[in-house]
């Protein structure tokens, strides 16, 4: 038995279709909070969950919330007919999930299905997430979840083929490689259209440190119309519904400040799909405390993304990078900026940051035949040495809205800095990633641009006691002063003679550790 | 740098505290959808999670929701700051937990305590309930989460000791024991004032059954003035606050039907205690499709509530019971309520239902000294077959609200219904409980009062080709035609001949299975 309301338009985001009705209402409906109703409209019908609030709204009169009021195309007072409906099937493959079961093809992508029609709820998508997270998903469930990924989401056509891409799957502080990348490949000649993440747990994803330049906030056209014109851009991905179910998992994953493997396959090669790839380069840095941590696991997900590539009709090349420290001496979004900025200006630079950067971007000019097989770091050495990178960076900043000719020097840091000095001598052993990149985050990144941390030292170096260490900036002093706090109790470094034990009574006492 | 903001109450509930930011705003305080602000009122400070509308909240202006107004007093237009602040340190835990290590017993008060003062958003706590759905609780860990749990609740005082309490783990459909346990353990002199709860994953929980005759919704105050006067109420405990962090994760896992069983014991206990128990006597259904599944679960988890008891101060006593099949004969709402209203009345009923009920009443009644040792089932027999059960019963019902003198021909049944007849012959050999249970559901209970099931023929039952097997009843012929179809296809009745193979050639076909 429908029954007729009078919509009440609500403009607060859910992320899924969320309606309000008043309790009596939902009693006469047989309904109650977090149930499901059918709403049908004369442009079409979906499930929504229901909400109550006894004063927001009127008797027959229905909330609706903006995602569901732009969808449906809904105006203030419409007139809706409203029925109880059952919850979606997918809650069950959910359920099967979290008993740590394998799905089938058809279970995976009604779940992926029903986010993308706005089917589930917050409760529900997390109940996914958390558990993929603890059981994990088979090579074929991350096939299955891609596949039904790209199906959900928009895509931008390039006229200018073939398309190149690269990414990385982070998990390693520093990791600026993609703004020296893009500009050399593009100038080499390729089309490079680099759709790039927000910081969801590390410091500062590429569109953060970006964005400390020039806005990363593009429209589909104007990728479309930049690219095509000058080769590349490199962008925010999130705004785009490129992949719009991926953008609800990173939603949810954002305030757990998780990023489970067997979800970043799906996340990256759908949105590769969108952009039209053919050609992609994947970084996967290897170390303790990235994202992969063995040799074993390297080579099963360097397949991984291989195969489903492979499905999807994208030709795929894995880099597996040395992921046990930071990249450069420069973490955090404008600190990166600047350092990478240095590094196409041809400033004195870090050397994993040059010789990383090469590396990829020779793998894609390989890959584009505009490099001879073998030849791809040297070509690519040469596009940055003689100015071309730097020049085509520029280009890209200027079409995406920045300053013309944007130098390194043009960029803020932080305004409040504190410099952490060693507390012994010895050498670097340890430089822990994880807690390098809390500190950062308590310093105010990714929000706050000018917050991060500028290491001194580097795995192997001689520090002597009342060296500078490494140093923390931040936009608030009171951030500095948490970030700085924490810094002291979490010691991201480690540093031990090279005597590592001296003999003096019967105790050996191995690995005698002095930290900072 | 706190901002000053004037409020804007928004009638909407959530479960956490919440607030909502234009977008502008947002920015200018650093912080973006899902991230923490803390709010600065005359009447006290509170931790608050961000959402953002263009056009619910002007400049300067804060949406405050409903839980925070309440609490606040927040009125239309106060004046409050608000400034960005650091997510609670109870989600490492929570991502401690995910990873599936054991939590300290700060990590898991943090937990709970972050949750009752309505720190941890519903995606948080969905991740923390479904990592203990999937990674389980130690026995340790159980108790520190009971013993949080109580601290944060509210208590009923009830001036008539001791007082004695009654729960069913549940699992086992059909299980209206409480409704004879309770009033004849009250006629006998016990103090019993049992709260139950709502359908979480089962077709009706003992609130649902007990509102099919009156009102269950009672306040603390009503609850103790029926109890002091008349010994016992059976009401629901959810509006109760008895427990709040209890009834938020019965919130989350309401739309996912799960009831993880390591929160089970602290999701009990933490209610005991709340209402003052001192002697407790708990029901432990073990079968295939129990929650408890083997001899060795059983008294795993009989340790763990009575140790979790020794430690409140309330002493437990479990029975462990057969759960291989539905107890009695119907299952649903006002079913339920008819069936335990009519072995209240002495009319034929079950032997399952009656002998599981003085076995669990006569637990009660030896504890609490008014029978013999190892008289207590015959005691309880008495009290039943003398009538003093059902005067106790209506006392109950009417001090609750309900009609004077109810008899269990009041109680209204699904206006439509369908039998399902056996499509062969043989014995009855398998019952699924939990398709019964989602039958049960699809038919409408426990939201539709009158959907129900009745069974015609249980576990050994001799079953000819057309009899009838059991019979659904709905109050909506939409849902009966739903619950039917449902019934033909999962089959939760499975009859063999006793003749269980015939060898007509060479090969043994051992567990020949007839489905109904």
């Amino acid at each position: 038995m429908p029954k007729c309301f009078r919509t009440k338009l609500i403009d607060l985001y859910a992320g899924e279709y969320a309606v309000v009705l008043n309790p009596a209402d939902a009693t006469e409906l047989g309904v109650r909070q977090l149930d499901r109703v059918r709403v049908v409209t004369d442009h079409g019908a979906v499930t929504a969950i229901v909400e109550t609030s006894q004063s927001i709204v009127k008797d027959d009169q229905i909330g609706i919330l903006t995602k569901m009021k732009i969808d449906l195309d809904l105006k203030e007072g419409d007139e809706v007919k409203v029925l109880p409906t059952e919850p979606p099937l997918s809650i069950e493959f959910i359920k099967k999930k979290m008993d740590g079961r394998e799905l089938t093809t058809e279970e995976i992508t009604a779940i992926i299905s029903d986010m993308a029609k706005y089917n589930l709820s917050d409760i529900e998508i997390t109940a996914y997430v958390t558990a993929v997270y603890t059981k994990g998903l088979t090579m074929r469930e991350m096939k299955d979840a891609c596949l039904a990924m790209v199906k959900t989401g928009e895509v931008i056509e390039i006229d200018r083929k073939p398309i190149f891409d690269h990414h990385s799957i982070g998990g390693c502080p520093g990791n600026k490689v993609t703004l020296l990348v893009v500009p050399i490949a593009v100038a080499a000649g390729l089309t490079v259209p680099k759709t790039s993440s927000r910081a969801i747990s590390s410091a500062c994803g590429t569109a953060d440190i970006m964005e400390a330049i020039c806005p990363v906030t593009l429209s589909a056209q104007q990728i479309k119309s930049i690219t095509e014109e000058i080769g590349g851009v490199i962008v925010w991905g999130g705004g785009l519904h490129l992949s719009p179910v991926d953008d609800m998992i990173i939603r949810i994953e954002y305030p757990l400040s998780i990023d489970p493997f067997s979800m970043v396959v799906a996340s990256v090669m759908s949105k590769k799909k969108a952009v039209g790839a053919e050609y992609f380069v994947l970084d996967i840095p290897l170390g303790p405390e990235t994202k992969v941590k063995t040799d074993d696991m390297a080579l099963k997900y360097s397949r991984a993304f291989i195969d489903i590539g492979t499905e999807l009709g994208i030709e795929t090349a894995c880099a597996i990078s040395y992921g046990h420290q930071p990249i450069g001496r420069n973490i955090g979004p404008s600190l990166e900026a600047k350092e990478a900025l240095e590094a196409l200006e041809g400033k004195p630079s870090s050397s994993s940051l040059i010789e990383k950067s090469l590396g990829l971007a020779g793998m894609l000019l390989e890959m584009g035949n505009v490099a001879r097989p073998g030849e791809g770091i040297k070509e690519a050495r040469k596009i940055l040495e003689d100015g071309r990178a730097l020049a085509k960076f520029k280009q890209i900043v200027e079409a995406q809205g920045g300053k013309a000719n944007m130098k390194s020097t043009d960029i803020t840091l932080g305004e409040f800095s504190k410099e952490i000095l060693a507390k012994g001598h010895g050498y670097v052993s340890i430089i822990h990633n994880k807690m390098i990149t809390k500190v950062v985050r308590t310093a105010g990144a990714p929000k706050d641009k000018g917050a991060g941390m500028v290491l001194f030292k580097k795995l192997g170096d001689r520090v002597e006691k009342g060296d500078p260490l490494f140093k923390i900036y931040a936009d608030h002093q009171g951030k500095l002063e948490n970030a700085w706090k924490q810094a002291e109790a979490l010691q991201p470094y480690i540093t031990k003679g090279m005597i590592l034990d001296t003999i003096t009574d019967n105790t050996p006492r191995l690995d005698k550790v002095r930290r900072f």
